[in-house]
């Protein structure tokens, strides 16, 4: 087994070959690791289902999401202004002469990812925080998750092809089991590793900051940990769409057992005749709900756990509940509720239960359901279920939610979180460490870079985002200006 | 006297309204700040030269300086397309139906500044840090430094009366003195602040890191600390240029007393006759500066003290200081020589002497200068004098030096910042606690914001730079394009 300084020194030495590639040449190698993964679906989809207990059809759209991701990232390569080029030109007239000077991203150098438990392929081996880093021109040790090691390890033969495939360094990403405590670490503190990607729960996320601030040099890390996902079900349309709501949010709150960052966690309403309507519908739809088998023993201990230990509480009322009795590892749905005055007073209503669980909060007034949005923490998401005429009423309610999370959300569920340019998978603290940046979408690229600027420089030793002829042919600011113009010197 | 709660309540009462504003308004503000500075320039200029110490020259340039800050801003926020809007719209025939989410970057809310007792206006009360974030949409908390306390409240007079002019809320800026480490640490620590600017010494910037990390939610804390800014003196341009290079070194050493974070504060080169050559040359130019006043008597003492310190290292050789007797108060000019050996095997070499110093450490070999460059720290520059020969004959040492710095220098000197919008005065730690924003020039507005992404909204909820008519007619993104056109459906 390689010690690992020597899995950290084989990542600086291959980020000193990988960060001189073209983007071309990573957004085909990006692309030969969606191909190498669609060759090996079928064996990468059944190992995967046998250690996540994740649905077939759940695996194969996950790995059509991580191929997807991949070639995001090739196509925002192959466009190429995703750098922000940002030329000033000289002016030796001015008094003092004017510089020449032109700024662009540049990768930091090796970076770790720790997979995650729920997502063996999109949030793990070669998932969104690796082919990021990657795309930025960074090299990758990922730390496997123990959950699906065998998954992550399969994939990583797919990733090893590629960099073969297409003459990668080798080592541009390297592959490590073990305690995620231990080698994490070892890892994170390591003087050669440059930045962090992690998702997963909040003290995981914590201790490795705690171990970034104990390095002579800290690092960004980039934890996403934990949300309640809050989402307010107005009044008018509460009366207006309680079936349709019902239906909509049993489904979300359930989806995949619960297991995504984006579960819905709190419903938020005012007391109403429509509200306890809605409660009962939501009753029997969650009835219906059989019970689902949760990722592994020790996400399945913690739901039991924390649903127990909510339940205990004072003022809690069980809603509803999955119909059919749960076998050992099953998660059965619960839906519970609780005065606004009772949440308020129990800080414990507001923590994550991961798993097919959601709390409604019943707000006695707008005062009351003010004061419990203010009270929140930073989210990933905030949902808004309204009417146009909830919308006119409540814009006060509204405006709270907008400084929560990272992602506003109207009249559609959290659950689903779309892979594109716009998309925010971030929040304020504890939600992600850092609401400054997302790690789903092609701006997760800017976590894994920083800002270099060259003043002076000759032409001949410009990289080519800079250059006057511009032979990429990309959008650049230059003189203030936004063009893909070349700069010509008269 | 008012509490620090109440100021911390006071601006994020004034947030509430000011995040409102229209880009155009806040331009108004900035560029109302700018003509009230202009119209107490004598009045700041002569209280900041006596409490500073630092020439009116010096001073009315670096209130233009400050001026064209918040013009520059101004200009930006008129532009518009700093926010970076990003709109992916929705396909219903998508199967699941993709929805529409648009992402722009938006404010986070009152910071805290700490001005900076080497820019008694361009990076203090109404500098770089103040503008950038109002330019924002944040509010801001200003502790004024103490070395010029007079300065920073006249200053604040200034933006009072713009806040006034252009109808700002109230407290959009607020002003504190006192003791920086006890109104700085219950600042950072409350729970209403949301960033922090800071410029001055490592152990001020790290307490700050420290403060933050024991909040409930640390915040971004952006300081910029210490940097010796390596020069490289490559051995043709010795040879070539040697009167020349002395002559621009010893002016960039002894700038403003050489208190700029940019000062040149170590020189390598290859020995060889050339080298030497080059010293004596240095020398004599060094020892025609005369003794300049230092910004305050701790800064004096300091100096002092770190000279006394550095001398005192065995190996080190002084190659010139200033003729003319330093008194009180003052700082003479003073340039020492090391061997690269002794500068490996001493830690100490490394560390910034804020004041008219420079070490040059004379290399026996590249390899040694290689090793050199591996074994310094993060810097904000790092400066390459080299003619076309030299440049071809050590690519792999310039190589080097870009992954040192925010800022690498063809054939110039350090000292002097652009203030556009391709400069980086940024770099890896401890340059910074931050290498992936910077605090000079345009993009320095990036550091007071977090993206926001908006699912589903309809038109006349979405802020302006998101609508689909883009009535403020800027660049945004739309389905991986960035264009200026309208979005049209149907």
């Amino acid at each position: 087994m390689m010690t690992i300084h020597s899995v950290a020194e084989n990542a600086l030495a291959a980020f000193q070959s990988y960060k001189k590639t073209s983007p071309v040449q990573r957004a085909a190698f990006l692309e030969a690791i969606g191909t190498e993964l669609e060759a090996q679906r079928e064996v990468l989809v059944n190992i995967a289902h046998q250690e996540s207990n994740l649905p077939l059809a759940r695996l194969n759209g996950e790995l059509h999401r991580t191929i997807n991701q991949a070639k995001l990232f090739a196509n925002l390569l192959k466009e190429g202004s995703w750098v922000e080029a940002t030329i000033d030109t000289e002016d030796l007239q001015r008094v003092p002469a004017k510089p020449d000077t032109r700024k662009m991203l540049v990768p930091i150098g090796p970076v770790v990812v720790f997979g995650a438990s729920n997502f063996p392929f999109a949030f793990s081996t070669a998932g969104g925080d690796t082919v990021s880093a990657l795309a930025s021109g960074s090299t990758v040790i990922v730390k496997g998750h123990s959950a699906h090691a065998q998954t992550s390890s399969q994939v990583f033969t797919a990733v090893e092809k590629a960099i073969l495939s297409t003459g990668m360094p080798s080592h541009t990403v390297q592959h490590l089991l073990g305690s995620g405590r231990t080698v994490g670490k070892e890892l994170v503190t390591h003087p050669y590793v440059t930045g962090v990607g992690f998702t997963g729960s909040f003290s995981g996320g914590k201790s490795l900051v705690e171990y970034s601030q104990q390095r002579e040099s800290p690092i960004p890390v980039f934890a996403e940990m934990s949300s309640i996902n809050p989402v307010v079900l107005f009044p008018d349309t509460l009366e207006k769409n309680a079936a349709e709501l019902a239906k909509n949010y049993a489904g979300s709150i359930t989806l995949g057992a619960g297991q995504f960052c984006t579960n819905p966690g709190i419903l938020l309403a005012l007391q109403s005749d429509a509200l306890n309507n809605f409660l009962s519908l939501l009753q029997g739809e969650i009835t219906k709900v059989a019970p689902q088998k949760m990722l592994h023993t020790g996400i399945y201990d913690s739901y039991l756990g924390s649903l127990e230990k909510v339940l205990s509480k004072k003022g809690l009322q069980v809603v509803g509940k999955s119909a059919t009795a749960a076998n050992t590892g099953e998660a059965a749905a619960l839906v519970a509720s609780v005065s606004g005055e009772e949440f308020l007073s129990n800080p414990h209503f507001a923590e994550e239960v991961f798993g097919p669980y959601s709390l409604c909060v019943i707000c006695k007034d707008r005062q009351q359901l003010a004061d419990i949005l203010r009270s929140l923490k930073g989210q990933l998401t905030t949902t808004i279920m309204a009417t146009a005429t909830d919308l006119q009423a409540y814009a006060e309610l509204i405006e709270l939610q907008q400084s929560l999370a990272g992602r506003i959300i109207l009249n559609n569920v959290p659950t689903g979180v779309e892979v594109n340019a716009s998309m925010v998978h971030g929040g304020p603290y504890p939600a992600t460490t850092d609401a400054r940046f997302t790690s789903v979408g092609s701006s997760a690229i800017k976590r894994w870079v920083r800002p270099l600027c060259l003043q002076n420089f000759t032409d001949a030793m410009l990289p080519d985002a800079l250059k006057n002829g511009n032979p990429l042919n990309i959008w650049r600011t230059v003189n203030n200006g936004l063009t893909k113009d070349k700069i010509a010197f008269g």
